[in-house]
Parts: structure tokens; sequence; C-alpha cells
């Protein structure tokens, strides 16, 4: 195994409680008041039918920051928000500030000394490269979707990814907290390692609580993969 | 201005020397004698004939490491080298392990405080990654032309990392040894660095001496340019 990827929010980043606080510190800067952690779960909610809509061809590819962007849009009306456009710009990034779990960067550094380290993830390129720098996660590759003009779970992100890196998918291993990615990542020959993050979805999340397939390592956190992997 | 991005090999690299060490080594090591500064000389010129046939879309794209391996198999057979196919494929690899000059990574670790950087080059993508892990390079963002598929000069080249950046040309700043290369970004809006290396080509050197455009910035190194920048 040479190359280590993790899909990233969720797995790396906390993106609920950061866009929650990100929300809640936008209000009280503007003096509005909203329920900022209803309207986080509700954009999160959004996520998928958007990706969905280009998965299917039902649209033509476009970048996760325009579809956060209408989903907020669309929200901004629903709730009676009174957003303007700059604010509906400002927020669309607060998704380049997302906090890393705790295990995240040590685990990160010790691993990046015997493994090249990249995110594969459905953001942006530009988005991935402001939260490492932002969360100071240690990349070598940053592996955006946006390479390859697909989301997950297609095929071409996880073959484009281990071409990119000119490596076999057996020596390019998926970590996530998701097992429908893992899944995807191994009916194409990469390697895969599951790590639980049973509150991603806050306190009453009903799935991906465990790992529900043949994965080649499930490892508590970042830290505990290191040590399975001796590094 | 938010990014800076480096041609890569001259600008960062000493290539020449870094190549001639690797030849000599593997010489020493399989009891083989040639010229191999000659050799290493020659390999480098085949490099823009062989991207030209690339640029002028005389054959579709592909990515460096191929161009190398080609050209180093016709000097096998030209210069009798006696190189079996095995060694041809590690050759071919000497260009991933190349040695920073002197003032690249204490100017990369200061620069990299303020701006976004990443190398904006030829080179593939994995030989950029691996690159930057050899000659420990602190990379945000890796914009090799093989995301494009198109060799500098070519417009599309620059204008894919602004996108990609999700910056505007003007936000993002080019640093090169090499005029022509400046020459075709800042046509497209981005900002210019000039950085001398007049032993690239070794003590010979006929071109690329000194700035011979307007560029935003003249450079003595990557220290210089920290400097010059406040960072």
């Amino acid at each position: 195994m040479k190359a280590i990827v993790f899909d990233t929010f969720g797995t790396l980043v906390d993106w609920r409680a950061s866009i929650i606080r990100q929300l809640a510190e936008f209000g009280r800067n503007r003096g509005v008041s909203a329920d900022w952690a209803g309207l986080a779960d509700k954009w999160r909610r959004a996520y998928e039918p958007s990706l969905e809509s280009v998965r299917s061809g039902a649209r033509p590819w476009v970048v996760l920051d325009e579809l956060h962007r209408e989903s907020l849009t669309r929200l901004n009306e629903e709730m009676g928000l009174g957003l303007t456009q700059n604010d509906l710009t400002d927020l669309t990034f607060v998704w380049y500030r997302l906090d890393p779990w705790p295990d995240v960067v040590p685990g990160l550094n010790r691993l990046h000394r015997d493994y090249i380290l990249g995110p594969l993830s459905n953001g942006g390129y530009a988005m991935l490269v402001n939260l490492a720098r932002f969360a100071a996660l240690p990349w070598d590759a940053v592996l955006s979707v946006e390479l390859f003009e697909h989301y997950k779970p297609d095929p071409a992100v996880y073959l484009g990814a281990c071409r990119l890196l000119r490596l076999p998918p057996e020596e390019v291993m998926l970590v996530a907290a998701h097992n429908y990615d893992l899944r995807a990542a191994q009916n194409l020959g990469l390697k895969t390692a599951f790590v639980p993050r049973p509150t991603e979805y806050g306190s009453s999340q009903d799935k991906d609580l465990a790992p529900d397939g043949d994965w080649d390592f499930v490892a508590r956190d970042l830290m505990d993969l290191a040590v399975r992997l001796g590094a």
C-alpha cells in the first residue's frame, strides 16, 4: 500500500457542529435569529438529492459550491430567513472552514510519514485546498471529484484517483465513515478502512453506526488506524 | 494575491545535477560506464520536441513520464547503452527524485504562511506528488498539466489552474526561471515573478540569464521573493 485517501465530510471534519457554529456567529453579528441547527440539517439533507441530479445525468457537471449555494437560496426562501445575495455568497463558503475531529490531525501526521495522503471527496478542489489550510491537513494530493467531473460513488472518481497517483487500485486505501463509499472502492479493487463517526449527523444518527462490509480495517479513529498500520 | 504557483524543472529543482548524479550511481551499481552528463543533456534536449508533438496536435495527450521513457529508449539505441526494459522503467523515475536549489525549501516555507502554494508544471501529477515528498515542498495544490491535458504554454493550463483554485488570474502569481512561461501567464492576466537560474543547463547556459519582460517581480531567489512580498 502506497497511498491512503480519505472521505472528508464526516470522516475527517465535523461539518455539522462547524456549520451550526458559523451560522450562529453570522446570526449574532447580523442580529438575525433563526433555527441555525435546523438550517444546517436541512442544508445537508439537500446534498444527496442535489448530487443525484448530476449523477443521474439530469443536469451537467457542476461543482459542489454551486449546489450548496442553490440549496441555501431555496432554504432562504422556504424558511423566510431574509438573507441577501451577499449573505448567500459568504455563507456558501462556511464549508471551507470545518473543524477536524480531534484524532484527525495527529493521526494524519503519523500516517504521512509512510504514505501518500489525500482527500477523495465530493468537495470542489478549491474547497479542499482551503479546508486543508484551515484545518492543517497534511495532504500530498488533493483528489477532488472536480478533477473527474463525477460524484462519488461513480467509479470514475476512484479509478481517476489511482490513475493520477499512477498506482494500481490495490496500492490505494480509502478511509471513510460511510459504508456506501467503501463498497464502491472495494468493488474496484481498492483497500478499505472504516472509521465510525456516530455523531456526524447529531445525537439521533441512525446510519453508518457500524461497519457493514468486509473492510480491510475497522479502526476506532485515525490514531488507531495508524497503530494498526504500524505507522 | 492569494496563490503563488511555480514552474518546477529548473525553477525549483536542479534537474541536471540530480539526473547526472542518479545516472552515474546507476552506472556504478551496474558496472556500466557512459557519458552520463551527455545522456542527461540529450535526454533533456528531447523534452521540447516531444512536448511540441503533443502541443501541435500531431499526437494525442500523453503524460511526461511516457515522453521521458520514449526519449530514453531512443537514446539507449543511439548511444548503444545496452539498457534493459527494466532499466528504462527504473531510470524514467529518476525525474521523481530531483534536488531543490538551496533557497527553495526555506523560501517556500516562508511564503506558505501567507499564500496558497503549488507547482504549475509540465510534470505529471504522480511525478509532482512524489517529487514534493522527496524534496519537502509544502504544496497546498498540485497543479500538474495532466489535470488539463495540455502542456505549457497552452492557455488552458494557466486558466485551468485559476479555475480549480476559484481565483481570478490577477490573484494568482506564476514564479518561473523561464521568460516564455511568464509571458504566457502575463498575457492571461496572472501576476509574474522571474527568478534566474543561470546554471540550470550547466555552465554554458545561454538563455533565460536575465528577465526579458515587464514582470511584476524580479527576485534573486525565493527567499528574496519572500522578503519583497513581506512574507
